[in-house]
């Protein structure tokens, strides 16, 4: 798609190489860096000389196109070459310079070869040349560099790169961005970081922004940092997030709506979004060892990212609404059907470098041992002790089953605690070692903990009962005011058209608040997931046919009971199009 | 604001005779012929010498901009004079054109002036010359010409006119129109006219051209025309209209949304649109006599169109919602408080004339007698028989009372029918000719009738009960599920922020289906209003303070009584920002 779509003829263009016109949007570059980030960690996971093949011819063309002096941006150098840095604002320069350097960091770490990484550090040096205190004074109109620079700190130990990522950080609240008239907070310039109350604005400039902002507080410690970023994470969960972790309750600005502005119809939900909050939640894991942190992270991964991709992994979702009309002359069919394209393709190369490093949020370590916050099945090496390696294997059918067994192939003797998280929605686990039930507080919303000296052999069990349930949104929520959504451990469940009983119209559906729910694997339907059947009613609306308001109070509508059949929202739309809910009435 | 926002210098441009630059957009004529227009029925009601002075020096200046051929567009005749009619789709030269004519025959029919007309009449006849059969073959991508052009036929009686506005209607549906990526559907061209089934798209154009089409059906009689008309009025107003009459559900596109899609909070609603739809109304009212558009103009007029102004006559909303939960950093200020004008400021222009022309939709006639639609103090004059003039007066306090005292001033004493609306929402109405009750069928949502032989004096009261009511929506309406709101004849109430006790949550507050309601006259408050005050209650959310979602089924909420005071809807946001909300969550 980078090749048919242009994107690597207009580096080539840059370069001198490349024939034909110059494709836009202006930051096409981006998603050949995404791109390779996402290669590098596959790389990083399975050899694949092929893939490298491909990595390394990119870098070199990545290679040939940059300048003399350290600059890269197809698009300046072939559309406006003496317009350098003239619209921050708008021009992603900075945007896609942020997306080299991940790239370049990730293939660095993954590869070890200094090719891209070379290039990534000519260009974050003419960057800092140009940028800083008593240079250019301004922050780019889309935050990404700021954590691109926090990583290349990270991996090169240069310490300009970090104090770069703080200064274009500090420069945010001047007030004067004014992008495509939809005023500061779009661009995040409304507030200065450290000031800011709620999020608002275009909501992955928001999270890519304080994605950056925690990777900056982890590097320096400034309280004032972190104090920020809590007051902003408690303000868009408490407030202002989808029950599938999606973000940007508004098409206009792709932004964040007002606090309990929550349409299920009109969400915009930005795949990247989710993304943004993954990226920005793990951060804040490993800034705080907050389980909270790890389950919006999983909340997020389950749902509203996973729901923007196809079954098949071709097509992708834009937008993550909750609920689907079904297709309309106006909003056409990418809200209801995945295109497998998009000429602004900043999510599908987004979503293939989130799939691919999924396994870097499974573990970390710390000086008191490992700890476990997403189960898959995996094999975790670590070094907890000088030189000595600590080997787990992990196995479970989650997040379709709650058990998950965890082997300890390799250790050195030495006592050491093993922090398993156990998920906000689960009632109850058991903890198990070698068979043996264990008295570790196994509360929901924290992590059960285990200290011994491990043995390479020793199995622990966990099992946390996965029921589904029905849950209730904050009676603030106007637009789901009413309505009840069923969930199962990690997965929000939908209704589709398709699986109901002919005919049957979900505007009509009602559900009650203790009605019986079953959980049945269904190894034949959409890959094989758990369908939830819930003791549900449709109601008969015929006396309403022809008016949209009448005066109060009508008698009851008459309703039949009916079997909901519901799916893993993250499935919905692989079945041709068709209407869905996430949110059912309650009656 | 014409002469600031250099909508006349751009004519001036066009003479000859203007410095500076150009002001786009590039539909600024536009307002200066919906202004002239506004002014002409301003000048048929009151002589006004000055105003007068002003009309003749915009005309001076609009003839002396027009060119050789009759060719009219101050913005081609700048900026792009060799590209005349080369981007139908977006360029509004046909709806400037549109206006133009509007104004000229509005003017011709105020002040039996030939000026404007004449100028109207060359446009005309040039766009004849270049577009019809055979030759220029399409629509522009937004209608107004349709309409337009059936009222200079009906002044002219020049039958080309009603012919090229048929012309204009059946080019629609060609599906080729892509303005601005939003599809077809937007600029009316996803299907033939006597072929649609739903409204559709952008608003305002939809709205424009179904007011054109009824127009071409009320000259031509065909069937098919009214016959689809009614098929969208339904749709409309069966699934995709807001109490207030507004009408678009979504900012994208400014368009109608989904059946039952109508979201308090983002709804679009703008003024234009609601104007749009009286001036189809009163077109189908006119067409067939049905109540039901009278009624549905009466709705929009108190209601969707009244809230775009302010009460002082100088600020206007462009966007109209049903809920406002205050200011906030994406959408501004413009959606919680009237601006003064905007850089698009086609609705400003347009209220003015709507308020002009309130008169012309109180009263018909037709061969068995009068007919009255809408309850204003007036003095009505009518010929119902060659050269015998009928002359009533109509004194009442409508809207805030359903009392309306008519007298014969003069009649012929001949017999004729008298036939007065009486509205749905009215219970009971009593109706009285001379002191003495009369048994005419005053039935709600018909006309009562009265035929007689009229005398002078002879005085008929209608007294509709007024009382204050609750409304409940259509079910299937999942923004508003569950709510209620306040209506009182034929205005629908809102609750704001500041009429409430102090500190009270506007997304905390309960109504009950069967609450008392107390209506009192106020004439300190907002111009003089009658306030609604209803026994309601505040819940009391602390229990959910730091969640969004939460396991069913919770608790109730603890709750408080509290009256709630309610405005109406069309006086709201003149006493600074705040919140307000229409619908009334149900306890």
């Amino acid at each position: 798609m980078l090749n048919e779509s242009g994107n690597f003829n207009n580096l080539k263009l840059a370069a001198g190489s490349g024939k034909g016109e110059y494709q836009t949007p202006v930051f096409m570059d981006s998603d050949v860096y995404k791109w390779l980030e996402a290669a590098s960690y596959d790389l990083a996971n399975v050899p694949d000389p092929e893939l490298e093949h491909m990595v390394d011819q990119a870098i070199e063309l990545i290679a040939a196109a940059q300048q003399e002096d350290g600059y890269l941006n197809s698009y300046y150098q072939v559309n406006k070459p003496d317009e350098r840095w003239t619209d921050l604002d708008h021009d992603h320069e900075l945007y896609c310079a942020g997306h080299l350097l991940e790239a370049a960091v990730a293939h660095h770490r993954a590869t070890g070869k200094p090719t891209l990484l070379a290039v990534a550090r000519r260009f974050a040096d003419h960057i800092d040349s140009e940028f800083g205190p008593g240079k250019r004074q301004r922050a780019p109109g889309h935050p990404e560099i700021e954590l691109a620079l926090v990583e290349l700190y990270r991996e090169t130990r240069e310490r300009r790169y970090l104090d770069l990522a703080a200064f274009f950080v500090d420069q945010r609240g001047s007030g004067t961005m004014r992008g495509y008239r939809l005023g500061p907070a779009y661009q995040q310039d409304h507030v200065p970081v450290r000031e800011a109350t709620e999020v608002a604005g275009h909501a992955v400039r928001q999270l890519y922004l304080t994605a950056g902002v925690t990777d900056i507080y982890m590097e320096t410690g400034e309280q004032a940092l972190l104090d920020a970023m809590t007051r902003l994470w408690c303000d868009m969960t408490f407030t202002k997030m989808h029950i599938t972790g999606g973000l940007g309750a508004r098409f206009v600005g792709e932004s964040f709506g007002q606090a309990y502005e929550l349409p299920s119809d009109r969400c915009y939900c930005e795949t990247c979004a989710a993304i943004a909050s993954m990226m920005w939640n793990w951060r804040l894991l490993l800034a705080t060892r907050e389980a909270r942190y790890a389950e919006l992270l999983e909340r997020s991964l389950y749902n509203g990212f996973l729901s923007s991709v196809s079954l098949d992994g071709r097509r992708y979702f834009y937008v993550n609404p909750l609920q689907s009309r079904g297709v309309d002359s106006m909003q056409g069919r990418g809200v209801v059907e995945r295109p497998e394209w998009f000429g602004c393709a900043c999510c599908p190369p987004n979503v293939m470098r989130q799939i691919a490093l999924v396994g870097h949020y499974a573990a970390t370590t710390d000086e008191s041992g490992l700890q476990i916050h997403q189960y898959v099945s995996a094999k975790i090496e670590a070094e907890l002790e000088a030189e000595r390696q600590v080997v787990l294997r992990t196995e479970t059918d989650y997040p379709w089953d709650g058990k998950v067994k965890l082997t300890i192939e390799e250790t050195s003797g030495n006592e050491w605690k093993l922090a398993l998280r156990v998920p906000g929605w689960c009632e109850g686990a058991n903890l198990r070692v070698n068979g043996e039930a264990i008295e570790a507080a196994a509360t929901s919303g924290t992590y059960a903990t285990i200290e011994r000296a491990w043995q390479a052999g020793d199995i622990v069990e966990l099992d946390m009962v996965m029921q589904p349930r029905l849950t209730e949104p904050n009676p603030r929520v106007d637009a789901i005011r009413g309505s009840l959504a069923i969930e199962r451990g990690p997965l929000v469940y939908c209704l589709e058209e398709v699986d109901q009983e002919p005919g049957l119209n979900l505007l009509d559906v009602r559900i009650a608040p203790d009605a019986s729910l079953r959980a049945t694997r269904r190894e034949d339907l959409l890959g094989g997931v758990v369908v939830v059947e819930a003791q549900g009613a449709v109601v008969d609306v015929d006396a309403w046919r022809d008016e949209l308001y009448r005066p109060a109070p009508m008698e009851d509508l008459p309703q039949r009971e009916v079997v909901l059949r519901a799916v893993p929202y993250f499935a919905w739309a692989n079945r041709g199009p068709g209407t869905m809910r996430v949110w059912i009435p309650r009656w």
